[in-house]
């Protein structure tokens, strides 16, 4: 029988990852790692598939998506432009759905790595994965804080947090709610959490921001924001952190009788296509998400001729003024 | 220098791609072609990675879904549920987005199926392609006709279909214009239209089927449906071929002040959970994804196993009864 990869594992005393990572040269590993592996492969006569896979054409022209979920029609939308975009140039995309767990994250990281796709393009928020220092694989990240080396693109979450308050403001409400993620993970938008708290406090006002989890069902947060409207009667400004909690906002307010814009002023966040389409009355911050795409796969395609980048990309963002924020000042 | 694939394609007078299907017992061939190529094989003594690959585990654990767009929120939620289920069973899924061009269809088939999954889920509408004939390749389609050996799971489409127009004329409606897809796609949504049809024929009302084509965008959707009620200006009823459609619709109506449900009754289509939380007011007709989900990958499991399955396994829908439906009859 031909030895195994495990067979080379139990021989050299390693994982199978380990004798994996010295095959494919990725990882971290030191000198004396490889020579073992290596050692072990030789007295084994193992024939990795690396070799046979060098027959064919080196390239897989596959680009790898690492999403937390195309349900979001943020991540739904930034997949489909990027999508139609690596086709243009001759690359297909396969998606992970890492739905913001990081052990799946990295199970799709390591799947995705073994698939030997030509790049990566990370959008989850999970906090830093080792297998993300895997070196030879080139990596950017949308819209999260990954390591040193890996080159971030996102809009201008400052900018937009504080566009998103300030429309608030200038519209009357004092008594603001943001909703935001936990403030463990290192994402961009927790600078929109940092503009809104510098917003309201440079005018007197102050800030509560309210953490929701990222995976909880639509009627579970619905019931969050019945408890919130219970919690703060006084509420009269409320900034979502996406689009998808500003429509069920809306719809609890509903649901309660309190009118929007009269009673309650309301920003969302993310302002894809199919939002402002179907919900062209929420005032939302636009993130620029085809702009994106296209920066990310151009700053990919350089990493992948090994030439240098820059350390992040700041896309700009504009507000998309509906009628869930207009009021009066005078009211 | 080794001999690559091209050049046993090339020494054989055949295409790269029928080598492959050789090598990887797949498709259909002649006898002589399969010896054609095995001769060439052994002529040049050229080592195919699959044997390399059947070194490791054969099983990648890797199931492959074809769907149109995730953008779209049925496909995204389908997604969501088939990778939740799947990744509990130790499957991990990577998704292709065809954009129902055939080309692109054809393109991620060969990429999955060269990259040996363990099975495929395809949900894209585009016309018979001769990929799906792979013989070795255990697959189940969603929503979708395939070709005879290909079990699909859906939904009750004729049953949708007639509850949504069985709904708008008990609610009093008489001109009731349906819109879905072009009608050369095999889908099983094509019973939608053939139950509005019947059901409205059976009421002795004139059905009108407006086509509308699926790669176009918000936009020139919304554009569509301006020109509809200026074309039909009697119009006093709508079945849309999904909810998106029909949350255009009610944009549009909006913006033109026809008045949903006095001047107008409207169902959808689909009723995602989305769909449902931020927009309850629409009547729509629910499409059980999660049991869609979980009959699909049953059924996967068991062509995986080599075990017998049903031609098609139709799950019953549901109707939403929102508020763009209720209109007195007398009005």
């Amino acid at each position: 029988m031909r030895p195994k990869l495990e067979d080379v594992a139990k021989h050299a005393n390693v994982s199978k990852t380990t004798v994996s990572r010295v095959l494919n040269n990725r990882g971290y590993l030191s000198q004396k790692t490889i020579d073992k592996v290596n050692q072990a492969i030789e007295e084994l006569n193992y024939q990795p598939n690396v070799v046979a896979r060098q027959l064919y054409n080196k390239k897989t022209n596959i680009i790898g998506l690492l999403f937390p979920t195309v349900a979001n029609p943020f991540f739904g939308e930034l997949a489909e432009a990027l999508e139609k975009k690596l086709y243009e140039k001759g690359y297909k995309v396969l998606i992970g759905n890492s739905m913001n767990d990081s052990k799946k994250e990295s199970d799709y990281l390591n799947q995705l790595l073994s698939e030997q796709v030509d790049g990566l393009i990370v959008g989850t928020h999970n906090q830093g994965i080792q297998e993300y220092k895997y070196e030879n694989l080139p990596i950017v990240a949308i819209d999260r804080v990954m390591n040193e080396d890996i080159p971030v693109i996102e809009s201008d979450n400052y900018q937009g947090g504080k566009l998103a308050t300030k429309v608030l403001i200038d519209h009357g409400a004092k008594n603001i709610i943001h909703t935001n993620g936990p403030i463990e993970l290192e994402t961009p938008a927790k600078r929109r959490r940092l503009a809104y708290e510098e917003t309201m406090k440079a005018h007197d006002l102050i800030p509560n921001t309210v953490t929701l989890d990222f995976n909880i069902s639509y009627q579970e947060k619905k019931k969050i924001f019945y408890d919130l409207f219970e919690s703060y009667p006084g509420i009269d400004g409320i900034f979502a952190s996406n689009d998808m909690d500003a429509a069920l906002i809306l719809q609890v307010a509903k649901e309660k009788n309190i009118r929007v814009p009269e009673d309650l002023l309301l920003v969302g966040y993310d302002g894809t296509l199919m939002t402002r389409s179907i919900l062209p009355d929420l005032t939302t911050i636009i993130q620029p998400i085809d702009e994106m795409a296209e920066m990310a796969i151009t700053i990919l395609m350089k990493r992948m001729d090994k030439k240098e980048t820059e350390k992040e990309y700041i896309l700009p963002v504009t507000l998309w003024q509906g009628n869930t924020s207009k009021k009066t000042p005078a009211n």
